[in-house]
């Protein structure tokens, strides 16, 4: 049964399993580093469908089918399915999953609706209000980049802080028990806003809710940064990562050996003109249902802190003068079951 | 402990308690019969802010500081905060709960919130993974109505089956005991999507999931309607609640004598010409924070089921020539601790 410990974290000493999982994404992150580590790879990021929204929906819904088929599961067996996005009123998920006739808890983080799902999935099965739970979530640039910045037709310039919203979706299934990796607790944030107001600069926006996530988890659980083989942000990219470590030091937590961002991981930023990196719900999900979770099955990984990061400010919020209010949510991953 | 009951119901043998509730609305909605069950009536819809999103935020953060008065908590002994709103990316909810320094859990529910945030705090709570979490939710017309419908100042002419976004919000205070009422059940329903297509006509479209949750429970539990003094669903209004009763008859349920609709409470319709009746995250979220439980505590009421409506298209996939797929979460209240 879940236990908390500390003053924000949830300890789960049965562990539920990752069973399954899955990530797609599109042709500029199948480009990237992690090609060969992703499920499918869309050359046409249309997907075939009429518009970017309903590629987004198609895009999430292929990755609920194959981390299913990883787990050998049929959607019938799931309990719940948990997923958001970061489409006005969360379409690109509505829309994704309707027809699975699975009971659905939609979710709003911006980008840490991965991190999130994950933990409310987890809690639902250690406490046995569930057996099999589905989260998942999605971004697409094109849809993206209309609703939060300017139509693509327009060719805006970006800035050296902006981020790059990924194409790209992911999904992992929950269950007590199976194949891990396996979550050992789970961390929800408190919204910390430092008064940025660039949506140019979100990295920066959230490095302080994610610095105030990983230093409650460390504290609550007597641990350190060097306890475990991976601390992954998503997606801080260039300038919020910078951010993150120089705030972390204040508080005398040293994460520069062990610490790597999403953002920074499925693209080769130089190359691929990136600027400060990736961002968007797909591409922590992506990195982490593929890279992340095919590194821990192999052992190169065996405990990683994954805190996703989101920014809860919407395109009105900006323009009527706004700062960005933001949040992070961590789980630990480990790769043994645990005694319990 | 949470436990399976059937295949889509959770029990919860501990039943949370609410041991603190507040609601509070705008002037026309404090011109309609629950009045004087409400905690506070906004004479000034704007609440002095430069924005109708401001207002909106201002209103439910009064909300959720008078729950806690209620319960005689501070918002630091609060564990979670679980909430959501109608507007792009959730900022009602955001700006309105960042100072808190309260974990937040960020749902989109559209106006099945209410219901969705009790029942997943109502879980945390009866697994420990949570001593005291709040649940929030809000929605106002004038924000609604320039973001899903048109501006104000265009003064646009609504048809007869629309309904009518309420200038309300309502937040309820979980906790593992206290006074109550009790949360005995909660099930989480699935999407349904019958093919209305209609924005002005959500009644229809959430009508079907309404009616597919309460089957669900009644068949999970082994209850009949006739077990319960009210169903209250939030919100299908007129249109909806006759499809409703007509969907279910085919199940051989009866709700007839049982029945009512927060969109129905809120308002005088005919008086305050409202044509089908209110909705929004705010209507239900006020009712069920007012009357509701005002009648539950007097002994008037007692045993509740709450199914909370929610319909989960945006303008933009309506503008795509989508349908309407809708989703009802349902709490069940109970005025007996129960023995566990």
């Amino acid at each position: 049964m879940p236990k908390r410990v500390g003053r924000y974290t949830v300890s789960l000493p049965n562990r539920p399993a990752v069973t399954g999982f899955a990530a797609v994404v599109g042709k500029k992150e199948g480009e990237g580093p992690l090609a060969k580590y992703v499920d499918f790879i869309y050359d046409d990021t249309t997907l075939g469908e009429s518009s970017w929204e309903k590629a987004e929906s198609h895009m999430q819904s292929d990755a609920v089918s194959r981390a299913l088929e990883s787990a050998s599961l049929s959607a019938s067996e799931l309990d719940y399915i948990f997923a958001g996005d970061l489409l006005n009123q969360c379409i690109g998920s509505s829309y994704a999953l309707k027809e699975l006739d699975v009971p659905y808890i939609g979710l709003f983080g911006a980008c840490s609706t991965m991190a999130e799902s994950i933990a409310l999935a987890s809690i639902f099965v250690e406490s046995r209000a569930a057996n099999t739970c589905a989260a998942a979530t999605s971004s697409h640039f094109c849809s993206a980049e209309r609703q939060f910045r300017f139509p693509l037709e327009y060719g805006g310039q970006r800035t050296p802080s902006s981020q790059h919203t990924a194409t790209a979706a992911g999904c992992a299934i929950i269950r007590d028990q199976g194949e891990g990796p396996y979550i050992s607790n789970v961390t929800f944030g408190r919204m910390v806003d430092l008064g940025v107001k660039d949506i140019n600069n979100m990295g920066s926006a959230m490095a302080p809710a994610a610095a105030a996530t990983i230093s409650d988890f460390l504290k609550d659980t007597g641990t350190n940064a060097s306890d475990y083989d991976l601390i992954l942000t998503g997606d801080l990219s260039l300038v919020g990562t910078k951010l993150l470590k120089d705030l972390l030091i204040r508080d005398q937590i040293d994460i520069k050996d062990k610490h790597a961002d999403c953002g920074l991981l499925l693209y080769d930023i130089k190359k691929q003109d990136m600027h400060a990196g990736g961002s968007g719900c797909g591409c922590s999900a992506a990195v982490l249902c593929s890279y992340i979770f095919k590194n821990m099955r192999k052992g190169n990984l065996n405990e990683v802190l994954f805190v996703g990061t989101g920014a809860l400010m919407s395109p009105v919020s900006i323009q009527q003068g706004d700062s960005i209010p933001s949040v992070a949510h961590l789980v630990h991953f480990s790769n043994s079951k645990g005694e319990a």
